[in-house]
């Protein structure tokens, strides 16, 4: 190999080229060893759902009036409208306060301490927020032995309404419907989430906005162990009717399933692997195998979608959720070829859905050997976004995701597709040519 | 219009022109207004699931020692292998015989009538055998009034095993899972079909060989019912784990609901759309709406398909099965572009499963309003095979199917995809032409 092809290797590996040199090659080969681990641990994970437990007694680092939510870091001040209505209604919900007022009045004075569920092993979907009392799924990675946790997925107050009917769903799953599903899972010593997932990307799922069959799946397997296990009658029967009723009730087994497998992939030095994507309402954030602890963040975007009756463009808060991890393990956007039932959600036609899934492998590491899509000759979904594809390329991750409202108080409004702001990828590669000295 | 364009009408209208003149062209409209009409019975057919009993309770005409079998009439001289092996465990199944030389001592002395399901209002999948003792599910056409029914699916004794665990399967589906769901169904009073088939054809079904997300919805509908109309806890388990873990479970239901609304298509005076395809593993039979109590039929043909490990080509019997009646509602190979999933089961690629679908809107009557594919851009699926559009193009219905041995006493064997023979087509134009005097 001449010099030549050594700076082309330093620019595949997207960063200034001009130093060419042994230092070059061997970073190269540094990161594509590394980002073939990073995607080996994330493509060889074996999710099992082990618990269903409130948060507080779980999740590493969940205080006593703490509040997770989705996203990067972020302020009262800053949040964005759906999140503080989401906010408000956890506040309401632990009993911290009494109604909206006095709950907004102990927020703005920072009596409620706020984090990422991403600095605690979790994730949320859309304003994402966890509080000690509040149930969640329990996912276990038993190739890695890390744990991940999600909340339960609904349309309403995770959207920001925190209306009393909003907050009797949250009761609602605390009291009956969880305590019910966790029976049935300690039961059965745990249920095996992979052969589902694989099933269910077979069924037109991608498992973000659309995990419908998952979620049948997933009902259909609770049933037994919950008899067995002793759950009486009117609970057994309330839980069968929410979980056979609930097309989005899998998305939290996704994203824990997803985050599980994710988090086994930080911290590997050198990898330009991204391990999480994940947004606030304020901030998309992203973090990077190689450069575990930062967030690398900019504006959210709006959401270029289809809004429900009654709302339109103006009424949409910009880009929220912990749910893009989903995408960041190679599912969601990047599956979307193989479920063009989303289509009537997200607008679009099967053809671009297909280029979506098509594209997406532009900017990853490999092809999951386990995830396979029909429509596309049964290959598989791209797993292992790395920053110097997206860099290079130009070629953003693409996102499928709901909107909420930009003010508190609502339920969801619509859906449709998003890709994260390119400043991110770029801030994580200077802190990468920073860390790893390469300028 | 012309004369030549009278002449052209005549020859679209599938028969030999020449015979110009008003003749023509009324009976092309009354064709046309006839097909019209079945199209329209068959896509407004509202299909109930109403209870769950032993055949010999609600099948019309089914007398004590006979069997049902799935296509056109057939001897037991003429049966294929594996329909002559599902006969035989019916005969023992009924306690007509103690075993297997002795039922086929009293089949081939004619101890036991045969008939067609379809003379019965019933389809049955493979060899399709039906006899009284054997649970049905019974579906009401809501908009029509007509009923249907059909028998389990599994893949032992209707593939021609007639060994003791393939019969007991039976005896499950008598004894225990049958009453269950019965109990559930009869609780609800009715589970309605029609939005289940709708949601499971965009959840990459087509409901003859991938009929896995309907089966997966229906078992997630049953639960809470059976427990209400208080089925015991040990049949419940039993159940539940039955219905949640057959994927093939709904193709039953499909047949029977597809049976309903093609059966409300018959009897309409010149309508040339068909309204059965069935096969025995000896001969494929058609049935034409303005040809009723007829079949037209020719030597069932191979099948182009996959075979399960251990077995080849020369191992297959011939096409069997009233499972077409999918088929001939605008499911099975009509609706493979949206399902491909199956391809791993019966071969091709995506492409070709969407060509396959495409292709049948050239031999059909109109597309379907409430089932939608949307890999075809949520256009309908196509309904009313029309005799004179096959003729004219030459184009074959296509049907996925699954594959029995030649000989008696095998499971499955395979599965892959058929056609009809062209010369059923010929044999119901040629009547057609002579009932309504064409010539």
């Amino acid at each position: 190999m001449g010099y030549a092809d050594r700076d082309s290797g330093r620019a595949a590996a997207g960063f200034p080229s001009g130093h060419a040199g042994v230092l070059a090659i061997n970073i190269k080969q540094k990161i594509e060893a590394a980002n073939a681990e990073a995607f080996n641990r994330i493509v060889s994970a074996d999710p099992v759902l082990v618990d269903i437990v409130p948060a507080g007694e779980v999740v590493p680092g969940l205080e006593d009036r703490m509040v997770l939510h989705s996203g990067p870091p972020v302020d009262w001040e800053h949040m964005g409208g759906a999140q503080k209505g989401a906010v408000i209604a956890m506040t309401i919900f632990e009993g911290w306060a009494g109604d909206i007022q006095s709950a907004e009045d102990i927020l703005s004075k920072g009596g409620i301490k706020f984090d990422p569920n991403h600095h605690h092993d979790a994730v949320g979907p859309m304003a994402g927020t966890i509080s000690k009392s509040l149930p969640v799924y329990v996912v276990e990675n038993r190739t890695q032995g890390n744990r991940a946790y999600c909340r339960l997925v609904e349309d309403e107050q995770q959207f920001g309404n925190y209306s009393a009917g909003s907050i009797d769903g949250l009761r609602m799953w605390r009291d009956v419907w969880a305590p019910s599903l966790g029976k049935g899972v300690r039961h059965m010593g745990g249920l095996s989430l992979k052969p589902i997932i694989a099933k269910a990307l077979q069924m037109g799922d991608e498992l973000h906005n659309r995990p419908n069959a998952a979620s049948s799946i997933f009902a259909g397997a609770m049933g037994v162990p919950m008899i067995e296990a002793g759950v009486p009658t009117k609970d057994l029967t309330s839980t069968l009717s929410y979980i056979s009723g609930h097309d989005l009730l899998f998305l939290g087994l996704a994203m824990a399933s997803a985050k599980s497998a994710a988090d086994a992939a930080r911290g590997i030095e050198y990898s330009t692997v991204v391990t999480a994507m994940a947004r606030n309402g304020y901030e998309f954030g992203i973090n990077v195998s190689g450069l575990d602890g930062q967030w690398f963040t900019a504006p959210a975007p709006a959401i270029d979608g289809l809004y429900l009756p009654g709302y339109g463009e103006g009424d949409g808060g910009f880009d929220m959720g912990d749910s893009a991890i989903t995408e960041t393990v190679g599912w969601g956007g990047f599956a979307l070829g193989g479920a063009p039932g989303i289509l009537s959600l997200v607008g679009g036609t099967p053809e671009e859905a297909l280029n979506y899934s098509r594209e997406m492998r532009e900017i990853t590491t490999g092809l999951s050997p386990d995830f396979a899509i029909p429509a596309l000759d049964f290959e598989g979904t791209a797993v292992g976004i790395d920053i110097r594809k997206v860099a290079q390329s130009g070629v953003l991750p693409i996102i499928d995701t709901a909107i909420a409202h930009r003010e508190p108080g609502h339920s969801i409004i619509g859906a449709g597709m998003v890709r994260p702001p390119m400043a991110c990828f770029h801030g994580a590669l200077r802190a990468f040519a920073a860390k790893y000295a390469l300028e």
